[in-house]
């Protein structure tokens, strides 16, 4: 009996032994090739410690890293109208040109709670403290033969018109001086009055709905000449030769706080000109897929629009007819 | 004696038996990780083949497309001009500009064993019988209200203008009839005439050099205007606004047979009007440094080009300053 017990360690002890011997070379192996993997391949660096979860020394994770990724799937949530030279902030992200040296969009998600009450305020050049004291600046990140320079600007006679709304940001509200946010807009009737109000209009759906997605850009349109054909005609200003829109647009994803509330969108387009100032933004609303076809973007892709999406516009578009 | 022989034989066989228990489990317990991966990470899917290579049911490779990434990997040896829209056809490379329906730039590697002797006779508008049978069409990889089509051209009084020329690929020449592949050129003085000289002159340096890259794209030049300012301007044709450029670019790399032979770069700008017959190639080098500031584009990011590039092109670019 002693020695039929004996055996049995024995045999039961090998045969532990070698499961784990066994598991352990095919791990190993695995390993191995893993990391002759990752010198050609780098998404297999991103699978390894998916895989291989039982490890002796665990690869610490990135927290700010992941939090900023977060905060990107969350900004992009409807998608990338573009995919053209993107630039990530970290409160909006924007695709740009780096031929017009003008951004092609920018895309914002805007929260109540981040707000704050200031929000229907007028933005009040130079009155509120905290934006006095941000300067404009070029953005580095962008290669300097299509970066603007603040030169470009000085003495133009165009306001330097933020894209994203410096009064959208709070807490990064430095990032929206960047040149890249930034367009060459009339100042006195435009920047300073109807674009002002389109962006008050957005900061009130947000403090009402809770959740607005913001995509602005510029739109350089054809105009028809007198011999019947289309030419694009735009003037650029500087020594970068930055462009001056003749449009400027604003989609809006408003979401519905109801439990079944589908999201609901509105696009509008202003022209880059004195407009009235007794305008009714009603007036200005347009059908996304004008937007679409003259800024060479594409909204919402995957989705299906016309079940999703109110669609408030008017028939026929008056936009782009009162203000060719 | 006998007991023990027995004993060791059941420990080694109950040692093997384990050994690939365990190296069975640890591989099947990793493939079952992976597959839960491949649902959210399509990349796991390209790694999975790769780790595990002794498989009861290989993965078939698919040799098609392993090639295809290879050629791909050269024709893009130099690096991208840019990445917007990026289309890949069997010969070349392009990059769509959404907002104009003409190409931002296409690339294509041309060797010398490729092109056959027919290269430096004219290509002959229809008298080369292959190329007479190949008619132009759109191309349906592109959404429909970004895409060009043959009605845009018809009856505009523009040639349409190949960007990769259909000289240069025999073998798929069918891909550079797509309508991404083609822009608005003037016919008589320039498409028939000096851009054909500049093409046949590529298909000389491929079968004189071996090895010859190509960049080919559109150049929306500003133009000052009687105020001193500047502006771009350009015509729009057809319903689906197609851009015709003002001026058209080729940059070159031509690649030395010799053991320690550098590369070598030549830039190219035609303007897109009536040149003279006689010209001189040699009189349209261009900084390439003009091409990317007008185009937005960037070439052999990353290279140092001072040294690996040849520089022929004269102090102060006459090709702008002459046709403006």
């Amino acid at each position: 009996m002693n020695s039929r017990w004996q055996a049995l360690i024995v045999v039961l002890g090998t045969a532990v032994t070698c499961f784990l011997a066994g598991a352990y070379f095919q791990h190993d192996h695995a390993t191995r090739q893993l990391q002759k993997l990752v010198q050609h391949d780098p998404y297999a660096y991103y699978v390894s410690s998916k895989i291989f979860k039982f490890q002796f020394f665990k690869i610490p994770q990135d927290k700010a890293l992941s939090a900023q990724r977060v905060r990107l799937e969350d900004i992009m949530k409807y998608g990338y109208p573009g995919l053209d030279d993107i630039h990530l902030y970290s409160d909006f992200v924007l695709s740009y040109d780096r031929r017009n040296r003008v951004a092609h969009w920018v895309c914002e998600h805007l929260r109540a709670d981040a707000l704050g009450s200031a929000a229907i305020t007028d933005r009040g050049r130079g009155r509120v403290r905290s934006r006095s004291r941000i300067s404009y600046r070029p953005d580095l990140s962008v290669p300097s033969n299509f970066r603007a320079a603040l030169a470009d600007y000085r003495n133009s006679g165009f306001d330097r018109g933020h894209l994203a709304a410096a009064g959208n940001h709070r807490t990064h509200c430095d990032e929206t001086f960047y040149l890249t946010n930034i367009a060459p807009q009339i100042g006195r009737g435009f920047n300073r009055a109807a674009w002002n109000k389109l962006e008050i209009y957005v900061r009130n759906l947000t403090l009402r709905y809770g959740s607005v997605y913001v995509f602005t850009g510029p739109i350089y349109k054809p105009k028809a000449r007198s011999n019947g054909n289309w030419s694009i005609e735009y003037e650029m200003i500087g020594s970068n030769m930055v462009a001056v829109p003749t449009h400027f647009f604003k989609v809006l994803i408003v979401e519905s706080k109801l439990p079944q509330g589908k999201p609901y969108m509105e696009a509008y387009v202003l022209p880059n000109a004195r407009i009235p100032d007794n305008i009714n933004l009603r007036d200005y609303l347009c059908d996304i897929r004008e937007i679409e076809h003259y800024a060479g973007l594409q909204f919402f892709n995957g989705l299906r629009r016309s079940r999703i999406f109110g669609s408030n516009f008017p028939r026929s578009s008056q936009v782009f007819q009162n203000f060719g």
